[in-house]
């Protein structure tokens, strides 16, 4: 297996030293980010409605996705998967497949990995990134400042719905909320165009908008109020899950959008500099965090499974 | 649990942001090393003689190894840690007792992670290091060097086995190897001295000196002839398994000392710079690899398994 990720891997530049020794050796820019994300069989993805290529794009992208909130561009990425001993051969290669193909897409080259024997499927991806400005944090959002999300919400738990319940002869709409859910597609370079215009706080969409929003202001010590007519529910999971959608996109999880805080002056400058859609959806307050006069927090407590089984 | 981490791990230095946000910041070094490791329970460890605190350290060693194998310092790790769900909050806090333990004594901040329910226990860490020489890598050893390996072999391989079978009241010779296994101390500060002296060609004893000289050998394009009565054979393996000790030293894995090649003419200066023992265990070759008239590779052939079951 080790000699299939070295036929397939390309060269690195001139200076730099990827698989084959004891660690890569990598040019550094003057500041990095490092970050690491893990999937297991069974808890992260399902091999019965999870392509194997599926595994290794969600890696790279859930990685990305973090590295692209700091406000960084994702550089290299280290690899550990631990398989099954039964595992086909096939599986692996379409597992390789993801990454690679991850990797191609986002600018994320994979320098090294360890592989090993396990009871069930997993990979854990550590990627670094590069900084051109100061990183964006959680903490810095500001009373009166915009709350903004790029793209939209819901698609990627609409899609692993979908997956689930494995209707026959699926529509246009389900197909395309089951490829969000396989192989999302994270803003990677609205993350550092967003740091350079200088948004105040900003992260990923990784657990749903009630959930990560709560942690965003509880790092900045601020509420909001939020508009949820203003929130970007994913078309497609308004066709297909029309009663469901809203629940999706604010309890969802896994859609990998960038959620921050801007000044409202510098809004037309963020929506003129980035390639994706950008969502004014509220704003920051003194007070608690509101959506349409609920407390958000209602949020907070819908989670995932039981949004599955309604 | 991420709570019982936030608690425990230092704050870092001004300009750098650890735990808490998407990813980590730090400040980088012009150039990086960056390698990866991962541990896998029933695979790597069993729990029926590994504490916990043994898990999370030798997760943390085995990268350090491979860092200061390049000639790198060790900086900034992160890890993905699978946890079944029943995992005892004590078995834990070992685990990350052992991370931060091994960080402190080889100088790594763990400066981020990620959890995740699995059905069996397993640790991957990725970890950076700093590179104040050019890397030594496995494919500089040219005929007529000396062969060279820091401490001793086959410890590691005889605490293991100690470990298995569980004697009664163990000597003290038999802890000392235990402690070994568990707790693996890689001369963290010989690599970048090395690489400061010029010594050609470094790779860490991970998987038995026969197996790892002959992918520094491959590496290299050369072959060796290593006298067997200079191999640094552990002495209380010596002590505790008399008649397996040299195979134990040839074919055990995970002593974690540094394997390297330099003029004999540097010898002196490499002894007088680290604060490790070093022996010189034959010479490069343009030849075949042997050791004492036999092929090397009879030690490729003599597996791990092979050796704890005699």
């Amino acid at each position: 297996m080790l000699q299939r990720i070295a036929e397939r891997v390309p060269s690195p530049p001139p200076g730099e030293i990827w698989a084959g020794d004891d660690a890569a050796v990598l040019d550094a820019p003057g500041r990095l980010v490092l970050t690491t994300d893990l999937l297991v069989e069974h808890v992260d993805f399902d091999l019965d409605y999870t392509p194997a290529r599926s595994i290794g794009w969600k890696a790279v992208a859930a990685n990305v996705s973090d590295v692209s909130a700091m406000g960084a561009t994702p550089r290299h990425a280290v690899a550990s998967v631990a398989l099954p001993p039964e595992t086909e051969l096939d599986l692996f290669d379409g597992l390789l497949d993801g990454v690679l193909e991850a990797g191609a897409a986002f600018g994320v080259a994979l320098v090294g990995g360890d592989l090993s024997r396990a009871g069930e499927l997993s990979i854990s991806i550590a990627l670094t990134g590069e900084l051109a400005t100061a990183p964006v944090l959680r903490s810095g959002a500001r009373p009166g400042e915009l709350v903004c999300v790029t793209g939209s919400l819901g698609g990627s738990a609409g899609g692993l719905r979908a997956l689930r319940e494995r209707g026959d002869a699926p529509t246009a709409a389900t197909r395309r909320l089951m490829d969000r859910h396989l192989f999302p597609r994270p803003p990677v370079e609205a993350g550092p165009v967003l740091a350079g215009l200088g948004v105040t706080a900003m992260m990923d969409v990784s657990d749903g908008l009630g959930i990560d929003l709560a942690r965003l202001l509880r790092a900045s010590a601020a509420g909001c109020d939020l508009d949820p007519g203003a929130v970007p529910v994913d078309p497609d999971a308004v066709s297909v899950y029309p009663d469901d959608a809203f629940a999706l996109a604010m309890a969802g999880g896994e859609d990998l959008e960038l959620l921050f805080t801007v000044p409202e002056s510098r809004l037309e400058d963020v929506r003129g500099a980035v390639d994706v859609p950008v969502a004014a959806i509220g704003r920051i307050t003194e007070g608690d965090a509101m959506i349409g006069g609920e407390p958000l927090s209602v949020w907070e407590e819908r989670g995932w499974d039981h949004l599955l089984d309604r």
